[in-house]
């Protein structure tokens, strides 16, 4: 398992939200008083009243916790530090550690994607994210889709092998991140994790059957904050975890967490946010209301999926350019090292500069009777084999692009909206960080709008996870805004159908949606076919 | 394992507090509108809603109770009855169950004692106790008295072994319940339990050792509501099981059920409560104040310490007159079946008896180099032995009796009240139930005062769980009490030492305490000595 150290700043390059520090778990140093025949409370009662007198608020502790305590605080001379955890209903003491320990307060920030797990481990007493691990998601052995998951866990049996296989991948990153940062994984004592609807049954091991047939009802939308260990995380074991609300079985929490992260729901400008994983989720809306709907993209886009595709880690191609005369592609990789595949926005970049290049024709189909374009051969790549883009991959793409398009399109006309309406748009996903917002725009993925409107916001999800840890009230603020977004489900809809074949052309049926796409056509001489 | 039918009435036959139903647990039915894809909500967020409607307050569910919803909702038509337990901050989903089950709701009020713990069936649908167990408390193998199982609990594997001791007492008497009753022992969904200070310790697995030692700081006096599979007991376990909070180290939650189950906290009217266990603990207010204190009465008058004693169970010894003339006893048992031992009403009966027969003197020892008193021979006792009531036994009484005295005395001075001041009386404990007021008088263990002001109020303790069973503000009441009595800490003192030292004697070391007790005396001709 690799990382690269950029990722790390995809949590740190714009912070679109404000947020007053209100964390998920507080650590508080206590100075008790001592007991006596005058003062004899209960060793429990005694720290629980400090804690009230601090919190001002109800503090349960619970029986484990209260077996510790008395040794606890004789052992520290009456000076301990109280680890409490919110748990919507209240506080929970989660921890009472000796002495004073509270320059160390350590939580996760989680993104489980279909593909990608991430972990941002993040300094609760600044906020900031001081590590970040990646992994492939350890159900991809069961499938590699939603829909093969689901199929997967259609008994209990299969439900606790791909629960046990996500939770092993979100264990094994804890532990590389606690080693890593010289830390008992015990430390991390708040977790946030924002995914899909499916990922977040299969992590709490809910039974996903009913997200893919009609009504498309999921078991549970709003999990709220469950503790570590009922999980089976190898974080302290009564950590809150905070599961982000997902709207319906299509629009997850990932997609709140990344509108949390956007703060699109705290201004008056209507915004539009798209976030494109293995679902394309599209949300627009702003302080006042707020609309959204999801079209199976399919994971063209992340890493893996594609015959030479990867995750953005260390020698993916994330940036390339294709010299038209000579069909010579120039490229860059993370950390500029030997490439060995190509990540998303690499293959965005890659089927962009083929179609300006004339190379692929407006159905995405290679010329000339080609079926693959080699961007690095054998002998200039770091795996010793060519590294190509296939017919495959762009039809993996199409469909991705066309899913985008007709569930925009969808989303707009169900609102009322032009596209002339939006005055911010936002792109989200961890792909989305390298992505040149000009091929996509080039491709019809994401719609032609002003460039000083659109803005990459990164891998949000994440971002929306690091901002739950520390403000309560930003957890308040996405739980409000899954209950707030009208949900419009296109697996109903036929008329999706309709749009989603008619959008897979480049840019798109109709060019005149996509102005600057049709002014480069004509600049190139690709206009007129 | 032997328990009689009338230990039953003990809760029944008189009702000192009024209560409005307002259970622990609730059933409540649901017809939940069946989802679709207008009505797309989640299934855990469909129950909740409902739920949330008729209780007005924040459900919590955990997870494992998320997996089991949606195959419940389904199977049983959207019709299902969902068990929702009080846990202090709010409501938890305790169980959803197919159907309509609210017809069938069971409750466990028990009352651990050091030597006795005994559990009431609750119907909590009408709030009735519907049969009760009791059986010797499996600790005592351990040791007999508070002292001594505080010794063996001084590590951890000790402190384990206490604690399944006595939760393998009650689980046992669970099952027994469950059987006799014809129900599942996870159909019990609320338990509430009475008990003292060390039990509640030794039960919840907290070290007591403090208790013991100056300044006698308990780990916790308020443990609240704890869920019964933590507790491993076997009835539902997400069942809210609801802990008596204490007052101190030596006045513990049978105590503060007792008061509870009095309504002496609701009265203008200024009561006085003894209820003797293995302590002898006294609490006089009203519903402006209260104090209490505790004197380690020993275990004289529970089943099994006297030579022949056993619990208040069929065969046991309850009742006994002793011709003056003859010497002769005359005895009733429970169920009026041979004699096979005496219970602590005997005993005390037995001792009143033998002085006002002259047998025994002031100071309790038999005259004329006696040292037991045969109440059955042999030949007419159920057991083929001696019955009789030796010199230990009067004895290990007389401690008690003089620990009580010299306790009153000590909590009437430090309140600054007398006993003419007593407006009511209040006999509690599970032994009072059949104990003769008389006898008691006689002896000195209750106060001489005007006899339409006495009160037995039976098992207070077992009331108390019972009526907190069926009303969370009765237990927000509860705890109120234990937050607001003054409690004198008897062993930081020496006046209570020299008080002990000075009332062993029948009925007291100054007679005009007692002036029924004196005249009696005069009438028998055994005043003068």
């Amino acid at each position: 398992m690799q990382d690269s150290g950029k990722l790390n700043l995809i949590l740190q390059e714009r912070k679109t939200v404000d947020i007053d520090p209100d964390p998920l778990t507080r650590k508080i140093f206590l100075g008790l008083p001592e007991p006596g025949l005058t003062d004899n409370r209960a060793d429990v009662d005694r720290v629980r009243q400090e804690l009230i007198k601090i919190l001002s608020d109800r503090v349960n502790i619970d029986l484990d916790i209260m077996r510790k305590i008395p040794r606890t605080v004789r052992e520290s001379g009456w000076r301990a530090t109280a680890v409490a955890g919110w748990f919507s209903w209240g506080w929970k003491l989660v921890d009472l550690q000796e002495g004073d320990t509270t320059a160390r307060h350590f939580g996760l920030a989680v993104d489980i994607g279909t593909t990608t797990v991430v972990a941002y481990l993040v300094d609760m007493a600044t906020g900031r994210v001081t590590d970040v691990r990646a992994g492939y998601n350890g159900q991809i052995k069961y499938g590699e889709d939603i829909l093969s998951r689901i199929f997967s866990a259609r008994d209990n049996e299969g439900l606790m092998q791909l629960r046990g296989a996500v939770t092993d991948t979100l264990n094994g990153l804890i532990l590389g991140l606690a080693e890593r940062n010289g830390l008992a994984a015990e430390e991390i004592t708040a977790v946030s994790v924002g995914a899909n609807t499916t990922m977040v049954h299969l992590f709490l091991g809910l039974d996903p059957r009913n997200i893919c047939v009609a009504p498309y009802i999921p078991a549970v939308n709003s999990p709220g904050i469950i503790e570590a260990g009922h999980l089976g995380l190898m974080v302290n074991r009564k950590a809150p975890v905070y599961i982000f609300p997902g709207v319906g079985s299509y629009l997850g929490g990932d997609v709140v967490a990344g509108i949390l992260a956007s703060g699109m729901h705290r201004r008056d400008e209507l915004a539009l946010l798209v976030d494109i994983g293995t679902n394309g989720e599209i949300v627009m809306g702003n302080s006042q209301w707020m609309a959204g709907c999801a079209g199976a993209a399919g994971p063209a886009l992340e890493g893996g999926v594609a015959a030479c595709g990867m995750r953005a880690e260390p020698g993916a191609i994330y940036k390339v350019k294709i010299d038209r005369e000579t069909g010579q592609a120039e490229y860059h990789t993370i950390g500029e090292g030997p490439p060995v595949g190509i990540c998303g926005s690499g293959l965005v970049d890659s089927i962009a500069e083929l179609f300006l290049a004339g190379m692929i024709d407006r159905s995405g189909r290679f010329r000339g009777g080609k079926n693959s374009f080699v961007l690095v051969p054998a002998g200039r790549s770091g795996t010793g084999k060519d590294i190509a883009v296939s017919q495959a991959d762009i039809n993996n793409f199409m469909r991705t692009k066309g899913a985008v398009n007709a569930a925009l399109e969808h989303l707009l006309e169900s609102v009322g909206c032009g596209l002339a309406d939006i005055e911010r748009f936002y792109a989200a996903g961890a792909f989305g960080h390298h992505l040149d917002i000009e091929s996509a725009v080039t491709l019809g993925l994401y719609p032609d709008l002003p460039r000083d409107r659109m803005v990459k916001i990164g891998n949000s999800s994440g971002e929306g996870a690091r901002i739950a840890l520390m403000s309560r009230q930003c957890i308040r603020e996405a739980e409000d805004i899954a209950r707030n977004i009208t949900y419009f489900e296109l697996n109903a809809s036929q008329e999706f159908m309709n749009r989603f074949v008619s959008s897979k052309f480049i840019p798109h049926t109709n060019l005149d949606y996509f102005p600057t796409v049709k002014r480069r056509m004509a600049e190139r001489g690709i206009l007129k076919e």
